[in-house]
């Protein structure tokens, strides 16, 4: 709902709201209760209980009432040896939504320009609002390649917004999140080589799709890299996600962020998954799989098209009213997601789950489009 | 160390950062080691193990993949009893530091008044600065009141400060952080009074001394409260932190937050502490004991004078050198806190330990101030 400031009364505590904060929505995700949850694109393997207890053994010898180490330096060692780049590179916050403020507020802020190709993940935006960036939206464009249709960059179109005198930030999401697949890399890379700003590539989904920039930081300074332990490593409860760049710009980070920003058990959880690098490697291979099924089920479907996923969800194109197969599977249990942008108003996405959910998925939309 | 833009080589990354950031240091706690810790006033006393055990036994059934409560439904409930407010007037933020930085971001931001009665909590100003806003400092000020020297508010000089027509932003800590006790109520509440904005009342030592604010809320819709369970509930290394005020209020703060603030783990061990109110009551009792003890054994040290407290915290004026006494107490194990402030330029602070810490300091203070 709109509010317009002419219209609260002068005693209410609403006026002295910020404007731009005035007009925003909250993003509140869905709290419909359901028996397959894919909206919000996270594992469906909790973390086994076993490793439950090897994080709680460290933790309950941890003194729950001093501040934990504001720079998580015992999770930066471990995601040196995870990611093969020095701890001084990487940047530890709560969650990748924090590491995508802490950007906005190092690189953009007040009146700089932040560019955002899209639909992309909507966090991007939202930020960069709050923060009193000027946000330029980019349509990405759906084309042909290999015989498929693919969403890909309009590089001409960003182009068009590059400045070369004011320093600006550009979030690239590789692979995008709700579209499911890689831009274009050498479409990425002009881009990357063009531009007058931080260029904050968002791998929250690398472990699904394997291409990374983080292996490539010195030909690209001005890249950062989001990385998430909210999707393979099943930690979404718990806040944690990390930077990556050249270590004069993770430096900057540390100026914008809250002074103990991860908590006490958010760190060690994520020390202790790391070690646990035969789980990771099987529930990789179960995700790669199972997508492989339910690529071949989805494909099978009359009336709708799936677009190609390196990550752990589908975007699909219905012919049948989306809002309709949206409602018609919540009332069998399972929770997809209706995403808001134009260009998508005819697709539904849904993350993939384990491969009796991918099953009970696939059956109940055959029947649902036929 | 002053990075000037014009020294920046042009291969360098740095060159894009925000000027107002590029001028900042970033806040990094001392990571000294010691026997006793009384530098970031937290508590002494460790969640008790069965009380651990009975988050952990909650824990270990929640799942861990998924996103949790965005709006801390359970843990609103539980502070509505601890309060006496109803849920709707409360927000629950990772730390108190969130809390701070989330009502600037939806009341202040880019360009709007953020003014700050210092020496205080250094968050204010350094999230203020972050966000765009412009920063005012007012000195707050000693004086002689029965026969004691305290800190109070200059409230003559704040007011200067007050515009009519655009909103501002106020921070009063109540008690003050460093300087230990509250200030003048009739002060506070002519400030409340004549503000054309909102006034975010810091209580983080609320139960250390008992005076609130979150009674008055129906005279005052535009003061917000911020409240913390890092101090006597013990939780600091865990990030909860909560505002109460008006609902309209509250809901703005929902637009300007990260979507998952507060993780799975903080919000259950912040539930849990708080159904141990026979915990939570004598660790309260032992403090005010402490504090009442520690003043005493304070008063008679030489050369040392002891502000008055309603936390849980002392700040004392020391004739020595205030930098050797703290290296003297830290060359003994005890991290002690020198303030960056030219006001307290003489002066040590120090929370309260347990009754065996507080001698210890007691004794070594005599000899170092001999």
């Amino acid at each position: 709902m709109l509010i317009f400031r002419e219209e609260i009364a002068i005693t209410s505590p609403i006026r002295f709201v910020r404007d731009d904060i005035l007009k925003l929505t909250p993003y509140m995700p869905s709290k419909e209760s359901c028996d397959i949850k894919l909206d919000a694109n996270e594992s469906p393997y909790d973390v086994p209980i076993e490793i439950k207890e090897r994080i709680w053994k460290r933790l309950q010898d941890e003194h729950f009432n001093y501040y934990y180490d504001p720079s998580c330096d015992e999770l930066r060692e471990s995601l040196s040896r995870y990611t093969g780049v020095k701890p001084d590179q990487i940047f530890v916050g709560s969650g990748g939504d924090e590491i995508i403020n802490d950007i906005i507020m190092a690189f953009a802020g007040p009146d700089r320009d932040v560019i955002i190709p899209a639909p992309t993940f909507s966090s991007y935006e939202i930020f960069a609002t709050v923060a009193g960036s000027n946000v330029i939206i980019t349509p990405i464009v759906r084309e042909q390649k290999y015989g498929k249709e693919i969403w890909d960059l309009n590089t001409q179109q960003i182009k068009k917004h590059f400045t070369k005198d004011e320093p600006q930030l550009m979030f690239l999401c590789y692979p995008n999140n709700p579209t499911g697949d890689y831009f274009d890399e050498e479409k990425v890379i002009d881009l990357i080589n063009n531009f007058n700003g931080i260029v904050a590539v968002d791998e929250a989904y690398f472990e699904f799709g394997g291409k990374t920039f983080t292996d490539r930081l010195s030909d690209y300074p001005h890249v950062i890299v989001i990385r998430t332990f909210s999707k393979i490593f099943s930690l979404a409860g718990l806040r944690v996600g990390y930077a990556i760049g050249h270590e004069d710009i993770i430096k900057q980070l540390y100026k914008v962020k809250l002074p103990y920003n991860v908590s006490l058990f958010s760190q060690i959880a994520a020390v202790e998954i790391l070690k646990e690098m035969d789980w990771f490697k099987n529930t990789q291979s179960k995700f790669i799989k199972a997508r492989e099924q339910l690529k071949k089920g989805l494909e099978t479907i009359n009336g709708l098209k799936v677009y190609p996923s390196s990550t752990n969800f589908f975007l699909c194109e219905l012919e049948k009213c989306r809002d309709m197969v949206y409602e018609e599977l919540l009332k069998r249990g399972i929770l997809t997601r209706c995403l808001g942008d134009d260009a998508l108003k005819n697709t539904l996405r849904f993350c993939i789950g384990t491969p009796e959910q991918n099953e009970i998925l696939l059956s109940y939309l055959r029947e649902i489009m036929s």
